[in-house]
This record gives C-alpha cells, structure tokens and sequence, in this order.
C-alpha cells in the first residue's frame, strides 16, 4: 500500500509538469522561488539520498553531481548550488531529470516490495510528504514566473464554477480553558506539530469563513494602505518602500486577477489570496479585529473533516464558499498572530532531517489549513506552515478573530 | 515628587552627555543609532508635544521646525526627517539643544507645580520611562560609534572591580502549572505590559547566573562558528554573510573587548554581552539547553528585587557575578525564545502614543532584566525590551534554561 | 545578391542555435547577457519592425507583442521589457521564435526579390551586420550561461591545433604626423566610423603580437594584483571589491580555463582574452609600456588584409601565431586606452537608428580587431568596438604600445 | 616669498572654515564628499608626509595615528581609513586638527625660512596647489552637507550683486588646423598638464559665454528631462533612476536655488550650475550644439587673462556676465565632451605622488575654467579638472560649442 501511494504522489508531481515547456521549467523568477526542473530533481534526490544510498543494497547513484546540484538546504548533508542560481544551471536538462526520476523510482519500488523495515517506510512517508510540500511549491513558484510574462499566460485550463453570492460572517466562540494541541495518533505528523501539550486559551471569537475580494477591496478603497495607523512597523516600511497597493497578484484596476488559469475578472465572493502577514494583519486591524493564534485556530477545527477546494479540485484558485462552509481547509492558507517557535518539549528528527523544520524557527509567521494548491491528503488541523511575514507568492489569506 | 523626580532624571541625561564633544554628539554611525544631539531633542520634543503643547496654556513652542527634526516614528503626529539621516543636520546645533532643553524644563516645572491633572501626570511619567530608555541609548549608540574609531577612545572613566572568581552554574526548577504574568500594581508600566493575563508552563530548569566570556569562549574555540548544525537558519545565514565569527565588540585575539572605557582585557568571568539573538540560541543549542521563554523568566524572578549592576555603578559594562547573585537584573539584557506579540486582550495607549510599542510586534524577540546602562528605576520584572534577532549593539546576553 | 547574403547570415545564426537545447537558449545569467532565444527575436524584429513594416507593402504583423518584448533599446520606437528581465520570458517558446522567423525571413526574401530601394538595401545590410553583432553576443552570453553550471559543459566541439611554441615580440615604429582615419570607400560601415578625418599621431611604436596567457601568467604570479601603483584608481576598487585574481574564465589552478570547449589545460602562448580593461592596462604599466590608441591600432592596419581567427575556424577561443601573424585581426578584441566619443563632425543616422551607435558614447573603451567568435565579413579596419572598463566577458584582450 | 604664500594660503582655509561650527566640519553627506575636518587634517598631512618627514632634520611627528586617518588615496604611503567612513571619526576634535595645523605650519615656516633645497619648494608649491584643491572641496562639500538640513542653512553671508539683463550668445569661429596644448613656462602645472604637444584641431565655433538658469528652464519646460532621444544612454539611465528633473539644487518651484547664501530667488541670467555632464550634453543637443573638446576651449582661451568670479569675490555662486565678459574663468567650471586620458608622452610624478593624478584617468571627464569658489592664482588655462559624468555637486556648467 505504501508502495501505490508512493507510485500515486510520484505520478501527481509528474501531471503537475504536464503542462510546461523546458523553458518553463527551467528559469527562476526570484531568489525564492525554484525552478520546476530543480523540484523534479530536488525530491527525488531526497528519496535517493536518505533512503537508497543508506538503505537499499547495491543502489547505484543516479549521478555524483545531483547531490550538489539539488540539495536544498541540508547542510550536514554536503555544500549545495546556491539557491537563488538554481535557474541557471539549464543543464541537466529536463529529459534527463526525468530519467533521475526513473531510475529512482525503479529503485524505491524495488526497496518497498522487498519487506522494508520500519525505518524505511517512516523515510519513504517523510518522502512523499516532502513531494507534496513541493508540489504547492511548483504551482506557486510557476505562477510567479508567468506573471513576469506581460502576456499573463495560462497555466493550463483550471475548472471555474460559476459566481456565488456573498454570504454574511457569523462569529463562533472560543473555547476558554485548556486545550491539547499539537499531533495525536498513529499517521504522519511532522516533528515540529509535537509533542503534543497542553495550552490556555482566553476567551475570543472566530469568523466562520475567509475575509473575500470584496471585503479587501473596501480596504483598499477605504484608504487602508495610506493610513499607517492600521500597520505595524515593519509592515508599513515594506508597503512604502515597494509601493504595495493591493494583493500581489491583482490587476491594478482592482477588477482583475491573475490566475494559474490567466488573468480573470476578480470574483468579489472570493476569498482574497496572496497577501502578507502584513497586509492580513493591517485589514484586520482596519476592521476592528485581530488575526487568529495558531491554537485558536487548531482547537477552532476541533471535529471538522479536511473537506475543502484542494489541488485536485483543479480550481487552483480559492473558491466563493457555500452556505455553510467554514474554510478552514484548503482555498487559503490563513495567516495567524503566532510565530513559528517550538513547542515546549520539541525534539528535532535524528540527524540531516532535523534540518527540516527546527531551524527556520525564527522571524517567520505560522499559517494554518492548507490552499486550493495542497494535495488534500497533505494536510492535518494540527499542520504548521511558516513563512515570513512579507511572503506573498502562496496563497495566503485570512480569517478574522476577536477578544471576547 | 514628580517634579523632583521629573529634574533629576533630566538631569541625568545631561550628565550623560558631560563628557562628549559636539562632535561626539552628532555623528550617527548606523542606520539604527542616533546622534546623542537627537536623543537630546528627541525626548524634550516629546515632553513639548505630547504634554505642552495640548495642556499647558500659552505655552510657546520652541521652534517649528523641531517637531519635523525629532520626532522619531509617530506618523500620526506628522511626517519626520527620515531615520538614516539623523547624523547629517548639523545644525541646529548642540547648545540650541540645550537651549531648547532648558525652554522646555522651564515650562513642564511650571506645569507639574501647578496643580497637574492625572493626564499630565501619567504623561509626564511615560515622558520620564521614554526618556530612560533614550539614556541607555544614548550610551549604546555612543559605544558603537566610538568603535568606529580606529584609536578606540574611551568615553568616561569607568569603575573597574578586581576580577572575580568563577561560579558554578546551578539549576532552579521551573514552577510548573498556572502563572499569572503581566504588570499589576499601582506604579507605570507600558501597555505591552498588559494585560496581566494567565499562562501554563511545562516544567523546566533557569540558570541561576548568566553565560560568560570563558563560556562562550570556548563554544568559539570548539568551532561553534562553523557548524551550521547549531544554527537557525537565518542566524546561519547572518554569521556567514556578514562574517560573524565573536561577540560585536570583541578584539580578534579573543583576550579583549571594546568597552564604554576602551579597550580592555576580557575578564572571563564576566557575563558575555552584545550578542545577537541568534548567537545566543546557537551557544545554547551546543550547551544542550536552550533560552528561556520571557514568561518562564519573569515567573523566575519573583520575589526578586530590582537589584544589580545597573547605569548609576558607572561601571557600564557587566561584571562578575558575587557568589550568590542571580543576575536576573541589570548587566545584560536577556534574550528569551519568546517573539514579541500582544498580550491577550491587548490593548494600545490611545491616540499617537498607541505607536509606542504595538505596532513593533512582528519579527522582534523580547529580552528581559536590564542591563549595566539601564538607569535602576526603569526596569521592573515584567519589562518586555525588544530588537531583532540580529541586533548586537545593546548590551545583550544570555542565561540557559531547559525542558525537564 | 544581397538576398542570398541574407539567407547565408540568417542560416549561421541558426547554426549558431543547432547545438542549445530550448533550456539553454531561455536562461540570462547577468543583466548584461541575453537569451539566445532572445537574441533570435530581437536580430528577426529588426528586419520586421525597420524594414518590412515600413517599406513591404501588406505585410502582417507576427505578433504585435513581440515588438515590446524584442526592442533592446529604441526608445524612439516604443516601451520595453527591462534587460535584466529577458530570461523570464519563457513564453514564446524556442520554437515559436524559430517560427517567426521564418515568416519574417519569407517576407524579406519576397521584398529583396522585387527590385528593392536603396533605402530597404542599406537596412538590410544593417540589419545583417546587426545580426552578426548578436552572433557574437549568442556565443558570449552563452559563454557566460554554461560557466556558472558547475559541471563546466562545452557548448559545441570546437576545432583545436597543437600547442605551438611561443614567439618573439618585435617592435613596430608607428608613423608620424598627420594620418587619416575613419571609414572610406563604398561598402557598409557603421555611422560611429564617419566622418574620414585627419589626425596627428605622436612617434610610438607597435607590438606586432598580442599578449599571451603566459606572459599575463607571470604578471599575476609577479603579484600584479596586490600592488596598486599598477591600476587606474576605479580598477583598484573593481578587482579589490570582486576579488579578482585572474581573467573571468581562469580556474584557480592558472592552469586551465573554461572555453566553449569545456575546461582545458591552458596554452601559454595563446592570446590571454577575457580581461577588463582595467586588467589589460594594469599589464601594460606593469610591462613598462601602455596600450595603443584607436588610431594608432587604425593605422597600424594599414595594408593588411583582414585574414585572421574568427568564428568560422570554429576554434571559438584565440589560438596561438604562427610565427609572422600580426593577429590584428580575430583572436581577441584589442583594448585601447582611446574612450569612445565621437569623430569631429560626427551625424548619427537618422530617427530610431540613429540611437544604434551614438548614444554609448560615455565612460566606454573602444576596442577594434575582432574576435574569435566574430564573423569575418564583420569586420574592418575602421570598426569601432565598445564596451565598459570592467567588462570581461567578451573576448578581450591585449596589444602593447609605446611612446618613442 | 614661498613662506608668505604659504601662510596666505594655509590662512585662507582657516578663514573658510571660521564659520563652521564643530558640528558642521565633523559630519560627511555622502561617500564622496568629506568633512571639512578631514579636509583641515588632510591638506596638513600631505605637508607632513611629503615634505617634513623626509626633508626636515629633527622633525617630530605630531601624532602617528594621523597618517592612517588622513591620507586620502595614496596607497604607496600605506593603508588608510576608508573614505565613506571619515565623517564617523569624531576624535581628534576639530580643535586637536588646529593644534595639528599650527604643529605643521611652524615647522613649514622654518623649513620655507632655511634655505629650502628645489626639490623641497617644488614640494611646498605642490602642496599649496593642493590646498587650494582642497579649498573649493571644502565648500563644494559643505554646501552638500548644509542642503541635507531641511532649513537650508546659509553658510555665510555672500555678495550679491543686482540683477543684470540677459545678453546675446556670439560665436567665435574657431582656430583650424594645429596648435599647441599643454603646460608652457615656469610655473608651477600639475604633471596631467603635460607634454605639451601638438593637436589638430577641425573646423568649430565656440559661444562666448556661458549657458543661463533661464536656457536651462526652458529645456526643462520644453520637456528636456522626459525625451531619451536627447540622452546619452547612461544618462537617460541615471535620470531615470534617480528621478532627476532639474539642477542638483534647485527647488521644485523652478524658481529658487539653494546657494551657500541659503535658498534663494533664481536669477536666469546667471550661468547654471551643478550639472552632471550628462545634463550639460543632453541641453547642447537639445540647442543643436555640441559641447566643446578640452582643446578647443584651451586654444580659445589664448590671450585671455584668469579675470573673473572667484572665492575672493565672496559670491560663492556664479554670476550673470556684463556684457562683454566671455566667463572662461570663473563662474562654472565647463564641462567639455573630452575624457580624461593622458597626454601623448605623459610621466606621472615620481613615487607616492605619481598616485595625485594618473591613476584616475579613467571613466571622467575634462572641465576647464575654474570656478566661483576656485582661488583665483589656483587656475591656468591648461587646467584639467576632471569629474565622473554623474558628479553634480561641484560648480559645473556649460558653454556651447558646433562644427561649422
């Protein structure tokens, strides 16, 4: 079974490139971001180097130079490309990424019908989990390459319902007392979602649905990039010095959008996306509110399905929600008030892999519940993204909270 | 009593500035220090505009062109010559400063005399705690551009004890369960201080002394520099890019520091200062521990008092513990692992002076305890300091705690 | 006539493409490096935007969005897309530009076929030295693109002559008194070689060979980059900021150096090339002598034939002389110490073209003689080459000088 | 007589900087600017340096810390502090550089007084020449420093004369054929001067007198600064990016400049000023001219007398002409279309101060004239001043030139 899965997410990644030229695959558009030729390569690396090389008997190295070439920031491992070259090294060439993919593939199929120890499936789960994070990563990363492009091309041909009318947001009270949060159960959770504890939370309020289009176009309209009062500090100095006048993606007559399906007339119902912590934090203060806290937002989810408008919903853009729907998962990733800090107890993984998570935790902002882009069976209410508070190019939006 | 207590903190600054030039006075060394000449005007300007100007009748402003040149960040109060460019305005020059110093100090004696409404007299105190906290820049900033001197001057005379032996470090088990954090009482705090709320803390041990020069000497010796796997990200990032390889005032040889007295031999048992966040996290990560959280520290001190080697010792650089002294107060600021965000149910002053401290609540971390520059009087168990990770010019160090 | 010197110029910058993958032609490595697929647009809108659309009765458009994107610099003609930017445009494919110009050369070739003005022959002549200027640059800008793969690939097979041994400098006696420069006779040149005029030129003397990899080996291991008394001030500051130790394409070993060929073991007695101005002037002081000037170097030519190493040898790197070749000609662009202004009564050509030439007449170095990868029918005795006093990534390099 | 010229002109900068507060002599603007203490220290240095130390018997060094504060450039002598960091130095006061000076005077004097060997009054006039240099810095790097303070602070209270009326541009046709250029006699030259030697000169014509505020308000009026077709492409480049509209300190009404005297009401009959060489270019192909070459100014001053607006005249701006004034001293220095290269034959001094002009022959360009703050016994019309094309903080202007 782990080997159908295995073979599953593989082929998702490769109908994710389906789409896409060589050329396509191989530029960089910013330090940031990665070139699709460089996430092909880069998890499959990943399988070959912390479980075929030490784990399957007579693996034979696809080829020396892929470790240095596609290594992303495992320091233990060996030095690495810089990232922000990634996109100039055009060869390899796509074909040949392909064929590391192959070989690797072979390999691991090989390696799970052979009656792999524990250790190994844990590695090869920890493997496939790492593809999926990249799979959002390719989507996000391409859709900022082809807004460079003054001809806003499609990514490919995105499935799009038709408009929905607005619906009105009502308040849920928050849980007061002690909660657990953090990872319970027998599945994958990633170190940094453990051990699991005990915290207290205050009494507050949370919306139940995304703030949309709409409601940040009013923001906007309303003067809310010119009033520094509603922004923190730091927030303001970007929004001055990179001239920010809305969302990253949006056309300048704020009427449009650009899309992985092209640039669209905006939906107003639509959850806004591609904003920064800062600009969700300033729209909240702006409307008398707060973000959520990270826990707020986990206990909030407390009996709620992972349902939502995922990546195989082939939308690739955030959707208008139905009635009752409270968007917790999937359309945006929502920015929280928490910063990305260990929990109390937390113990990095073993080795090169307690690189993963550990060691980002310092000036980055904790989002919650996974985007339109996600893989739906990547994400957990218990799942803790992170990205600095300026980060714009995922999709990020945000769901209002208040003291009560 | 404020009137009194209002003349000798004044005076204070300008015995802080007795031993300077009007060169020293005006020249700023980096973008995030300032000219002692603007601290000077600065916080009269603030005790002109925010108490003054609105409460006392007839008051006479200075002169027009002060509030451009000395206001600091309040955007709600109008626009500001910009931060980077404080050293270049040469004049007015320093003795119009203390001109405009003695105008002023003239005019709030007049006011505090006359019978002031508890408006004024809150203000007058926030005006007092503003003015502390410029003193302790004053002489941070003033170190930091001293050290631009290749001649290494001295500013004053400091007071030098004998070299001290070392200490043993011995562990104080955190209490575990319920605590209450956050200001109470009667006296001034700052509103990042409250409210004072409930938090749950896991068990864990406090240092009861802080890090030294020998200790962290030797994580340098033993390559504490070089190994990423000590390292968050960004620090790693930091130290490789700006070649980071000892606290910021120390010597290359290892064996001496740059001081407010010159330079001098580093006396090992003194506590290590003016590290960044990320230094300190990554010299606990190699002694097997880890920072405190500010709310494990403040609950730490309880029932301590606000003794310790704090501005008025003139030594102006920490010291060699005595036997028994926790340090929990003054020497050096403490980075904690806590980022700086509001407090539950957090509240901003209202009006301009909101823009004291909220709106920095993003990418910053919270130190705690005062240092050798902070005048005795400002600080309190629940003073939440902040700067970013990165920053190394106050006097910053560190004391270990960890999960039990 | 014309029309079949139009076809066999096209055709050669399509050789020039044969052995590039649609990964290869789409990355820029620098802002002063283009894609060859961008240079395959720009040479083909040329013709369309200069040529065909004003003079080719009916004539349709490709794609009217081409003419943004492949303007290099006409800022009469209209906006366009920013040079560092080029490499971003993955869309049009390689393989639509491969289209386009295939439908612009159908209609060139129709319009070269109907008794064509004078007017469209002088454009199309241009426009065909125009194109062999981008040959050149495909081949550089590529240059530059696989150097930063850290696999060091070879572009194409080059053609390599066995090591030669090296030969005697002789000196040259330049011609005294008045001379005439500058563009003469019936066939093509650039405005920036006109207007004919006379010149004094002081008594000097002339090396009759370049300066080889040896000899510029014994400058760096005589320390010619430690010492300052060698470089122009602005040269100094260049090499001591880049840490520049050797030419752009030297390995650290100064034993071998990256060609078009791949890395390969160093001829000392081939022409040293890759070197800034700065580096070639720094050689010449270090040698006792200086570099010629523009008019010295013109009239240095007078006579010979321009016979030489280009790109049609498919050497694509200088070689070493047989014992009587002046090399004044191919190898490698000769520095000058002549700035790039403009000759006394100097006209550039009217309307957009006339920004082809006179607009870089500022802090720029002339260079003349041609290259390795330039085209032989390229160039003159009167070409004028020009580039900035740091650029190293054409094929540059050196002739002495002297007074006598 | 050497002596009393030396303690004339040592004074004169003593009187220049009289009106200077500490605070004004200590701060630096901008990286190519310095401080006027530097300047104080500097011009002492270079006494100290090249003449005391090695000449005077029995000289004690004033402070051996100084030659690493104060040697600007001459890397022969040794390391110095880094240039955009001189304005951070704050100790020596501006008292201690007096007490240098006078140090260093007394010594001169008794040095000047004894009999002083050729090579040591060669040394003595170098050294005036130099301080005179260092003279017009002073105040060209004040008036940048004083422009920083928002409040336009005067300098001194300068002469002004009433408005004259504007008057006709003539031409005077220029000498054909060859003339001589370069220093002739047996003053003192600066070795970039040198050899004289023959030049051609074509057919041209020169205006007689300077370009006006009131012609340059009218290219800007008529849209000068948005139309690329009158830039060189660097030009076009830097106002671009740097959002140039008009002349370095002009106020954005058009109608005021900022002067040593404070900001004043522009006059238009008065020759502009503080313009970079590519603003002057850009108006003399807006006029359909041209700027002169840096012979064809040199030969048109012959016979003309160095009569004009200079520092003694105290208006420390330039002036409008009377009516048959040809302002070719004085004023504005004149931007010419000449890169600064050497002369045919040029040997720069021997050792160190071979460092005072060569190494800078690259990238700038040619002004000649002199200007309202150059001593007037500082200027000869084979002067070269040579400045980047970007410089604007200098008096520099223009003067038409044309082919005829």
């Amino acid at each position: 079974m782990l080997k159908s899965l295995f073979l599953s997410i593989r082929q998702a990644t490769v109908e994710l490139a389906a789409p896409l030229s060589p050329e396509d695959m191989t530029v960089q558009s910013m330090p940031d971001a990665s070139p699709t030729k460089w996430h092909l390569a880069h998890i499959t690396w990943f399988f070959e180097n912390f479980i075929l090389k030490p784990h399957a008997t007579g693996y034979e190295e696809f080829d020396s130079e892929f470790g240095f070439l596609f290594n992303s920031y495992y320091y233990s491992v060996g030095s690495m490309y810089a990232r922000p070259r990634r996109g100039l090294v055009t060869r390899p060439s796509v074909q040949r990424v392909f064929d590391y993919r192959k070989h690797v593939d072979e390999a691991m199929v090989r390696l799970l019908e052979a009656n792999p120890t524990s250790d190994v499936m844990f590695l090869a789960s920890l493997g496939l989990h790492h593809e999926q994070q990249h799979q959002e990563l390719i989507l996000t990363d391409l859709k900022h390459l082809l807004f460079q492009n003054p001809m806003f091309p499609r990514y490919r041909q995105c499935v799009r319902s038709s408009m929905r009318e607005s619906t009105s947001m009502n308040w849920a009270t928050g849980k007061e007392g002690i909660h657990e949060v953090g990872f319970k159960g027998n599945g994958f959770c990633f170190d940094n979602e453990t051990p699991r504890h005990r915290i207290l939370l205050s009494p507050h309020a949370m919306a139940d649905r995304l703030i949309t289009n709409g409601e940040y176009r009013e923001f906007i309209q309303d003067g809310g990039y010119n009033n520094s009062e509603l922004w923190l500090s730091d927030g303001w100095a970007k929004i001055t010095t990179e001239e920010w006048k809305k969302p990253f993606y949006w056309h300048d007559d704020l009427e449009r959008e650009f899309t992985l399906n092209g640039l669209e007339a905006m939906d107003l119902n639509t959850p806004v996306t591609h904003l920064s912590f800062y600009e969700a934090d300033a729209f909240a203060r702006w409307a008398g509110c707060r973000l959520p806290t990270e826990f707020e937002w986990e206990v909030y989810t407390d009996g709620q399905t992972t349902q939502g408008n995922f990546v195989e919903s082939n939308s690739l853009h955030p959707q208008a929600r139905t009635s009752k729907d409270t968007q917790v998962f999937g359309d945006v990733w929502e920015w929280t008030m928490s910063a990305y800090t260990p929990y109390p107890g937390f113990q990095p993984l073993e080795g090169s892999l307690g690189e993963y998570n550990g060691k980002f935790m310092s000036s980055q902002m904790i989002l919650r519940g996974g985007s339109c882009v996600t893989p739906q069976s990547h994400i957990r209410a218990t799942y803790r993204n992170f990205f600095y508070p300026d980060a714009r190019w995922q999709f990020s939006g945000l769901r209002l909270a208040k003291d009560i």
